[in-house]
């Protein structure tokens, strides 16, 4: 029986980082990954879309060229070349995520891991045959696409007629329609791709509004961007069955069917905690997901979950903090996840995102908040490089403390700028003190300075 | 005669914004300008450079778009529909600016503004024949482009053989070879515009590197995606003359001669000091520039000089600070220039942006720093959309601060990402502050974090 001081379930971000942050810290960590080290996000998450998209985003620039004034002809896409692309990079990326756990001295085994039981102050785990026994262990299973309990839809899946975004990663043929399930982030970013090379899709979605959390304002810029690429929604609807190339929609009791050549079900993640004997040491669980406190830790001594497991935020950048969080728990260091400036992204076009407060989320915690709403033409560089432009910001203010506490922005970099305003937020800068800063011109950061200067104060 | 608070002397960035900022706070404030509200960077500078830029970036996107997997054939630019967009879209901002100084209720005068002396507390000014007493006033003259003394070179300015970039961002056709005089950062730019629509260009720059300040390391990239789109270099190497359609270089003594279409002269800029009567109140100026304090009053009270009349960066983001510094002095508030975290931008490609120190500056200044340097390739997202990218991070940190104190970025869009880097700079924040932030993924923006965790201190 080996001796680890750190031992961590699932090779994801927040899984490889919390092992390479702990090789590097001098402690003894095993790393073990049932599927693919990178996890989701590099495998078939985060970076394969955005690989996609850019040549998506190209393909589309390329056809819409004569608005800057530039022409091409017979502009075509390659979307087997595509996805050799995209395996490509996510394999240079593969290979990094080894080469960095190597060099932090983490012992990788590529198996399922199970918990066998206590002993002592640890943990005894068991991967590939072999039993360790572990002081700490770190849970970082990840989560998995839901896949409803409807009619038919386990042969529709074994068809391929419906597809996760796993799959749909894969795909090397540009479907000509396609119904898309879910009109969340996952769902508009596969959905942006498809319609950009072509796909006519149409999105169903169950709620009155698409794209989650995005303030209601930048959702409808962009729902109305992603109509002008051909997008249909279907709000407040939900796909009943999807068979034979049939998809039957039920918009509050009213039954439609449309055709379609394809199905992507996106209608949501949830946590993996099966199979690794979570109940052998009763770690606390609830609504499906490890209840953890703000050092990731779970209610049994030792055990730390992050990441999308514990279902707080579902998000890569979250388990890399998250990761962060638990290895300096171990290290005995106080370094707790703080939640008021986890940003979000959403990867249409023009792009959205989000940190902090809105106005309505501020009032509702008794906050004196002001917003203020600027289009982003406010932006030198934003006209010189957006005809007819529709991005905003929104931005808002604790009117006693004088402080931006929350930024929506709909256009432009806007994934990059949003870390910008998570600076000025989490430091709680004043209004005056960010009025100082000199802003380089021309950018589009400049509509950060814009909304500042604007709000009323 | 009419009597105001605040007269400004130019429409530029600082001016225009100077006056804004006056009437919205309530003050009389009267504009003059001689020749185009918006000023040089609105009507000859950054804008219509950025505008024409995006044209060239999506041509050369289109005809390397295999890359990406995508076709296209016979790509092609419209110089002439170029420069009517960029016409477009200067008008579009400069009929922003005079609807931004009409709702700040300030008094425009189209003409050039002159001294003619002191009156009481106040100063006489007169302008397109009429005659006006005002408090304070605000010189914000701007520059011009430096022609230097060499011979034939009136003539061929007046052929239309030798630029100036002014001039330049009028051509509508595309010349076959150009040769630009001047290195620097608006050499470079207007170069790669050129050189991606098709110009054989070379450039000539009497220092032993291009880009002016911009680190060596960061340099180095540049110039070799320069040389990548058929940009020749010559350094340490002078114009001596530009006469019928020949260059004459004069490299250590050695001529040569370089034969083109077209020559663009970007040598610098200096100071508009003339005409305007300044000599009247003894403004006091030292190397053709206005001498002014960190309130950017110059040694006359009531006087206030900003932008690049004061040859203090020569940059519109500099120009737009000191127009809020001078007016909140007026209003007697104490918000002096800070020069610790003024960025600057490289609009070449890949962009390059810096702020604060380098190692060696920081050496020079007695601080114990220490540098690291990451390829940006640490970041997923740049990987995803960059192929074979040779951007890079420097960062410099504080040893025994332990803080970031600066930056140099190429690739990706580093003109925004710098302003992270500011804030992270001008709060002082520490690196364990720093590694304890939610950076969102994927993003560009995390080769900063990257850069942060990689830091030996």
């Amino acid at each position: 029986m080996a001796d680890f001081d750190v031992t961590v379930f699932g090779a994801g971000p927040g899984g490889y980082l919390a092992a390479e942050r702990a090789g590097q810290a001098g402690l003894k960590t095993l790393l073990v990954e049932k599927q693919h080290i990178g996890g989701t996000c590099l495998n078939e998450g985060c970076i394969p879309t955005k690989t996609l998209l850019k040549s998506a985003k190209l393909f589309h620039a390329c056809k819409t060229s004569q608005t800057y004034c530039v022409g091409c002809e017979n502009v075509s896409i390659d979307q087997k070349a595509v996805v050799a692309r995209k395996r490509a990079v996510t394999a240079q990326l593969v290979a990094g995520v080894k080469a960095g756990l190597k060099a932090s001295k983490v012992k990788t085994v590529e198996a399922e891991g199970h918990i066998l039981g206590r002993d002592g102050d640890g943990i005894i785990i068991e991967a590939a045959g072999t039993t360790y026994h572990t002081k700490n262990l770190i849970l970082a299973t990840g989560s998995h696409p839901i896949i409803p309990n409807a009619e038919g839809l386990t042969d529709a899946m074994a068809d391929g007629f419906v597809l996760t975004s796993t799959e749909l990663l894969e795909l090397e043929e540009v479907p000509e329609t396609m119904v898309v399930v879910g009109g969340g982030v996952i769902g508009l970013e596969m959905a942006t791709y498809y319609a950009m090379v072509g796909t006519k899709v149409d999105i169903v979605e169950a709620a009155p509004k698409i794209a989650g959390d995005l303030d209601a304002e930048a959702t409808a810029v962009i729902q109305k961007a992603c109509e002008a690429l051909g997008m249909t929604f279907h709000l407040n609807t939900k796909a009943r069955t999807a068979i034979n190339g049939v998809v039957t929609l039920d918009c509050g009791g009213q039954l439609s069917e449309l055709k379609c050549d394809k199905v992507l079900l996106c209608i949501g993640r949830a946590p993996n905690l099966d199979g690794y004997g979570l109940e052998t040491l009763h770690v606390p669980t609830e609504k499906g997901r490890i209840l953890v406190d703000e050092h990731c830790l779970t209610g049994v001594p030792n055990v730390y979950a992050i990441g999308d497991c514990n279902g707080t935020g579902m998000l890569a950048h979250v388990a890399y903090r998250q990761g962060e969080v638990a290895v300096k728990h171990i290290q005995g260091i106080d370094d707790p996840m703080r939640w008021g400036c986890v940003p979000s992204l959403v990867h249409t076009e023009p792009e959205a995102a989000f940190v902090g407060e809105t106005v309505e989320s501020a009032k509702a915690k008794g906050i004196d908040a002001v917003g203020v709403k600027l289009p982003f033409q406010y932006s030198g560089l934003y006209i010189a490089e957006n005809e007819n432009g529709t991005g905003i910001i929104k931005a808002v203010f604790d009117k006693k403390k004088r402080t931006m506490i929350g930024v929506t922005l709909v256009g432009g970099p806007a994934s990059e700028l949003i870390t910008i305003c998570s600076m000025m937020i989490e430091n709680e800068l004043t209004v005056d003190r960010m009025k100082s800063y000199v802003y380089p011109h021309p950018t589009y950061a400049e509509i950060i300075k814009e909304a500042i200067f604007a709000a009323k104060l």
